[in-house]
């Protein structure tokens, strides 16, 4: 579908971007990322009015949905929009592969089957929450206590910022719009102005499903936009009432201090990403390890190295066999061809960040091709090597580069690496492998390890997040803003609602109670 | 004991008010509120350097646990502290009855009860959840997913900011204190500037129990203060994780505006009070009602009505019985001797509160004795009525009043009653009275009710919460600054930890994730 198609649709809630008309300087273009070149559709960055129309929707959707008896759950519009994705498939991953470059089999593909089946999750969830209070207190006469139970209510609408580096699972339709949907709560998108066009055919899917169950179209806008001024419009939309953010760490915090700044402060839910450490144990890096060097390798090459779990940081002892899987590893990443990378503020971040690194005192750059590279060939991959001392004398080398560079750390013994926990800021992940003769070093390590990050691995690389009930997609800042949230899995649903206690509630209200979305 | 006492003890972790030395404009004497006079003991405000020596001595007892094994749990601190609290009941009401103007033996007894009851209950909590993983997904092997399994890890370093109205189980050692130290999160307590006795004998029995069990000192610090800037050096202190804050809306929007500015933003749990509504249906409004009245005016003028669950609001339909109410219960509150006012900034605001009510448009005030009321003495409660009409011209008419004040908004009907559900702000309760005809009102009733408030009740009143499992003491904003929070019950120690994922745990080291405090 075109862009024009949508906007011919007003009355849907979608706000599409429109080909021609704009304000100078608000429109912009899809690009071919394979060739470098602008694709012939324009869009233009929504208005304050686009803005407005769109979260007043949502709110008239919301206020309808909870005061009115519906035969409809939210679970039934996350599962449409699920089977709609999956019917869909080879449209998506085409448009979307010309936008950033990804694989559309090896790597799209799947994204589109993840991004359905955690729809898929988030209904049955929100289903499952229906049947029982998550807590009850009974009666106590004798004490005059009175009878508790603990039900939940979701909060209303919310603006989603989708990432650049998944198009789907943290898209416009990407895990925050499930967790929203299922939790109850009408949602406001924005597309990532990196793969607009992708964006468009999401925000279509999601806007006919709501148009073939009936719902009121406010549950779901897609709004498009280049300039800041579109995420801040959405955030400060007095209707809104939560801000979900995949992004940087200066975007997030741009939209947090907005959002705290409101005259009705609201939260926002930003998965900012960082660093993820994985730590080689010493018996470990003596043991045969050439499945852990590809394995490591391919974790952090993978799909360019562009993933917000990216083992970016290595660290170990610097004895005979902790450098000689230093050398190993820069062998092995010689001979992987990575992806091109997403967009051209993309390489160009790349560029510098490794630069960055190489003019840090201590740092070598084991392996890198520099300078320019031109759009749609694959960025070589970088290793920079440095002790725990040069860290700990200049803590920026541990910054994240997003792309496939490692940042190998070489510590003095065990000890030394065991307090470079500390140095290292709080991610997402931290990765421990050890073997036999590391025991003793496992609990003081994870007990560390688990005060820093949202999810600590035993073996495995990071990348990779399994959907599941006890899944962490999150940690202390700066890997979020809101430590005590997960952006993925069963539990990202617990962003959206709050709880509600009703006390000595009538049998006749008992189903009500529970019925909270 | 006095303030000079434990300023002997520095090395305790206390910074405790001195009764000479300090910085002019920064001392600060306790009161007797029955006479209105200053008390001999002088207190200052705590200096920056106090503030930097309680919040380091906090973040190096919070790494030292976390580090190291110890045969310690923080259940067992939390339950020393309740023993130490039931054991000098005595003392520590006749020092807050004086300071407070609360009575010892009918309020001020049976709150120590309660607030050594929540601390034994939020330690049993702890050792609850270190029985269990909160969730678990088992590995899937013929899919390549790893077992994950959701623990928690608690945050650090937490500041408190106890409330003027409930000396103990909301002040220094109240339900904040109690979640956060059973979470494994050392406090920082800033006494309240209205009750610094009061205060600094439970800062006293704090750091008694912490030395007795050979605790690390920086587990419990209390601050004075009455000046802002101590409660803003606690809150931008680098190390602090959190504050929790029960008390007005413009010092705990102060605080977490200030907390958002830091450069590792931090949350801030306040609990902000408000109004609470209680809505009278025409049929329970019809029936015999005498004990309704009874009980509503002993609800609304308990504790000289400085309750943050006060039914501030009472909104029924204005025909001749919901009328008839609104007489009866002016006739009985104008027979009740309420108790005198916390402090004379209460007694002041109390006034212009009831001043501002008198000159909104559409209000008239039934029964209220008006102008200066001497320290000491009750103040006469005061009855608001308008039209719902009356309202919404003016919604500042439904403005929380901190004292023994309730504002009667009467409807024109049902449809009217259950549309001015949205005029009201959101607040912390909301209560139904309803008789058998009243059926039909109450499905659409509590789904509006729900949307807006933290508790839902079935008759009786909200003031007397029931500290349970099923708990919610918190609501939308402007109730708290955190709606998907409670800060009273089981859950409140939720707000104290965050959840961090296991991935493929080795059995060796599932004692040690499950210990997580």
């Amino acid at each position: 579908m075109s862009a024009a198609d949508s906007s011919a649709s007003p009355s849907a809630g979608i706000v599409a971007g429109v080909a021609a008309g704009g304000v100078p300087g608000t429109e912009f273009s899809a690009w071919d990322v394979r060739t470098g070149t602008a694709r012939s559709t324009v869009f233009r960055d929504a208005s304050a009015d686009d803005v407005d129309a769109a979260v007043t929707a949502a709110a008239r959707a919301f206020r309808g949905a909870q005061l009115e008896d519906s035969a409809l759950s939210p679970a039934t519009l996350v599962s449409a929009i699920a089977d709609a994705l999956d019917a869909r498939v080879d449209e998506l991953i085409a448009i979307a592969a010309l936008e950033t470059g990804l694989d559309p089999d090896a790597r799209l593909r799947g994204e589109v089957a993840r991004t359905s089946g955690q729809l898929r999750m988030l209904g049955a969830e929100a289903e499952r929450r229906s049947g029982a209070f998550l807590a009850e207190d009974p009666p106590v006469p004798e004490q005059s206590l009175p009878g508790l139970v603990l039900g939940q209510v979701p909060i209303g609408p919310v603006g989603v910022f989708g990432a650049s580096n998944f198009p789907f699972a943290f898209g416009v339709l990407g895990g925050d719009t499930a967790a929203a949907l299922a939790a109850g709560c009408p949602v406001v998108a924005k597309g990532h102005p990196a793969h607009p066009e992708t964006s468009e055919l999401l925000g279509a899917i999601a806007t006919a499903a709501v148009s073939e169950l009936g719902l009121d179209p406010g549950w779901f806008s897609l709004l498009q936009g280049r300039g800041e001024s579109v995420g801040s419009a959405i955030t400060v939309s007095p209707e809104l009432e939560a801000v979900a953010f995949t992004g940087s760490t200066r975007g997030g915090l741009a939209l947090s201090d907005l959002a705290a700044r409101r005259p009705r402060p609201i939260p926002v839910f930003a998965e900012l990403g960082g660093i993820n450490a994985l730590y080689l144990l010493p018996a470990a890096a003596a043991s045969p390890n050439e499945s852990f060097i590809s394995g490591l390798a391919g974790s952090l090459t993978n799909n360019g190295g562009q993933l917000c779990t990216k083992p970016g940081l290595l660290v170990l002892v610097g004895d005979e066999a902790g450098l000689s899987v230093v050398t190993e590893l820069a062998r092995v990443l010689g001979g992987i061809e990575t992806a091109p990378l997403l967009t051209g503020g993309t390489r160009a971040a790349f560029a510098t960040g490794v630069d960055r690194l190489a003019a840090i005192e201590g740092v070598s750059i084991l392996h890198a091709a520099r300078g320019e590279v031109p759009a749609g060939a694959p960025v070589p991959s970088a290793v920079a090597v440095l002790s725990s001392a040069a860290l700990r004398a200049d803590p920026s080398a541990a910054d994240e580069i997003f792309g496939p560079a490692v940042v190998v750390i070489v510590c003095a013994d065990a000890d030394d690496l065991l307090s470079v926990v500390e140095v290292i800021p709080p991610g997402l992940t931290g990765t421990i492998h050890a073997a036999d003769g590391d025991h003793a070093l496992l609990p003081p390590l994870m007990r560390r390890l688990r005060l820093r990050v949202g999810r600590v691995l035993f073996g495995g690389y990071p990348t990779g997040v399994r959907v599941g009930s006890a899944t962490t997609h999150g940690g202390p800042f700066p890997a979020t803003t809101t430590p005590w949230t997960t952006s993925v899995g069963a539990r990202a649903i617990d962003r959206f609602v709050r709880p509600v206690t009703y006390q000595n509630l009538p049998d006749s209200l008992r189903a009500t109670a529970l019925a909270w979305s």
